[in-house]
């Protein structure tokens, strides 16, 4: 198995793009990969995306924006894996070039969302739960959390305001971040008088959805030198996967895929935590940020919510968190999150994420996309080269 | 990269299967293919499916299925490449293995068509094409192909009737396939007089949309000796594309995506067309034939029609096609064909045909399954093993 390098990225703003295209947004991220990574083309396309089938009623998305970026006749799929989407496309793109099967590919998460009615959105977002024990049951997405969050609090007594400096970190590192949807700080106050979407979650509890595109191109490490450019190298991206519905759970305070694809990833990279230097995970609701630092093996179980404060996820903290703003701040275009996530990561270990979120001296990232309520789970680890 | 072998098949009826649930489908065919390789799970599964989200509400099946079938935690993702799905989730399986990143994996096609409305079903559709361009302006997926067979008629000056040919072999094979929706010989007169469809197609040009689920389990040739069963050499599985929409092609007569999966499937598996014994290609609709045969090389450009006779086409002839039916007399669950087209490709070369339709000695079998009118297409040359 071929070692793998990430040699271009690129991204659009997080936003509402009523004026693009699903496919053109794709192409700029596309092209703009492509442009970073100095090369015209690759040899197969990963799309990741969640709900174009259902909201903009196109699917074949591969073959669309092979077309679109000008590379019409490359191997191009969809990969969907619900919000772990773009990171699943990832995974494949990396198995790709790994395999030998091809020598160079881009993986592209895309998502349009908000031209679409509320409604339209929540149904389609629901998608990703079980729809015969869950969905059908009347149970959204953000009410799925709001029952793991009720039952943590619950637990582990803890209190809602305990949950607002992830929150705010969130927030204040989105603002440096020129792709993310929102760019100012918040303040306990705010967060504390936020409108209550599903008790206990509040809107600032939940992650905004958006639209966007992010795009990498990876190829083989044994032929960097043909290319330019700031290789970062892909030391794992691995999988794993948890029952869809929360009550088939053993606990559902315990994210199993989320531990499985954190120890799958520690083994194929050969590191252990303390080798990780800062943390991009999936905080699509406030209580993933706790479930996922505690399952990922950050936090003792229950624990996560001592982890709240500067010293631990600040810039220049123990393990920065959501450098770029995370879904909170950046945004949650679901189908693409995931590599934006690695894209954000690469800009870190590239040294050029903006002076004030810049993790200074860092080597290795770990980013996190989450598909479902822990469902589906993509670990990434990357490493800076040279 | 690493060989990678079949060693365990299974599939459901192509049906109405009104009281079957999706995930109890899928699972009924991976179960079944377990069974057969006689292993009790694989690593990762690959779930090639075209339409869940539009029409049962329900994505994130990577997961879902996995938990269904026992293996909750394993990796698994859902593979989108329109009715081209279930090969391309196969491709994925293959390079997973081949990659050594996983020493065994299942691709399984599913998919629940009948239960919906016919126009759900046709709007689902219609997300095959390109929605801006080709299905906003009314252009449904079968006006698409009676576009193309009125043409193919114009160019060439074939007359309807000499595609009948083609649609009375698939017929007449399918009824012999126990997994068949229809199992009736037609006649050139019930042909002659079916309802048209959109003209020039006829109800009988048209593969018939199904419910069904087929899976099939790969690992790497050098552990076959772990096993039993009767394996069978993957040589090559490929993927080319085209633009989505027709008018963007140079020629709309010539599949270029064909041509690229298939050329690059030869080259892959090095072998030339005189090495191919049957061939179980995409009869979506009968102009589809006989585009595929001429992009795949095994007729001149506007010349297929000539080889629409039994002592080419025939069990017994030159190159046996659609020996178990093909979609037009086994059924078309459109995100599911492409695994039922290598499952049918193995119990040929497993010596496991019913006697009508065995394609005795056969030693290579080629699998052809495309998404779209050509946009996506996965070209699968499979080999008798021992």
């Amino acid at each position: 198995m071929r070692n793998v390098a990430i040699i271009g990225i690129g991204q659009t703003p997080v936003d509402e793009h009523w004026g693009t295209s699903l496919r053109a947004l794709a192409a700029k991220a596309v092209l703009s990969a492509l442009d970073d990574a100095n090369l015209p083309g690759v040899e197969a396309l990963y799309v990741g995306n969640m709900l174009s089938g259902i909201l903009t009623s196109q699917e074949n998305l591969g073959a669309l924006i092979a077309e679109t970026c000008g590379m019409p006749g490359i191997e191009a799929v969809k990969v969907e894996a619900a919000c772990g989407s773009a990171a699943a496309a990832f995974r494949q793109a990396v198995l790709a070039v790994a395999s030998g099967a091809v020598d160079s590919a881009t993986a592209v998460g895309v998502e349009k969302l908000t031209e679409m009615s509320g409604t339209a959105t929540t149904f389609g977002l629901a998608t990703a739960s079980d729809s015969d024990y869950e969905a059908a049951m009347g149970l959204s997405f953000v009410a799925i959390n709001a029952l793991l969050m009720r039952r943590y609090m619950h637990e582990y007594g803890w209190r809602k305001e305990d949950f607002a400096p992830f929150v705010m970190n969130a927030h204040r590192n989105a603002a440096h971040n020129p792709n993310a949807m929102f760019r100012k700080p918040i303040t306990a106050e705010q967060y504390a008088q936020a409108k209550v979407v599903a008790d206990p979650i509040n809107l600032l509890d939940s992650s905004p959805i958006g639209d966007g595109a992010a795009a990498v191109v990876v190829v083989a490490e044994e032929h960097l030198s043909r290319y330019g450019g700031r290789p970062v190298a892909v030391r794992a991206c691995e999988i794993g996967t948890d029952t869809i519905a929360l009550d088939n759970r053993k606990d559902p305070l315990w994210l199993e895929g989320v531990e499985r694809s954190t120890l799958k990833a520690f083994r194929s990279a050969g590191v252990r935590h303390q080798d990780i230097d800062f943390f991009e995970l999936h905080d699509a609701f406030s209580i993933m940020t706790a479930l996922s630092l505690e399952a990922s093996g950050f936090a003792e179980k229950g624990r996560a919510l001592k982890l709240a404060n500067e010293a631990y996820f600040g810039i220049g903290g123990k393990m920065p968190l959501m450098t770029f703003g995370g879904l909170k701040g950046r945004g949650h275009p679901v189908g693409a999150t995931g590599v934006y996530q690695i894209v954000e990561a690469c800009l870190q270990l590239r040294d050029q994420a903006p002076a004030a979120i810049h993790v200074s001296g860092a080597r290795r990232a770990m980013t996190q996309n989450i598909g479902g309520s822990g469902a589906n789970v993509v670990t990434t680890i990357l490493e800076r080269m040279g």
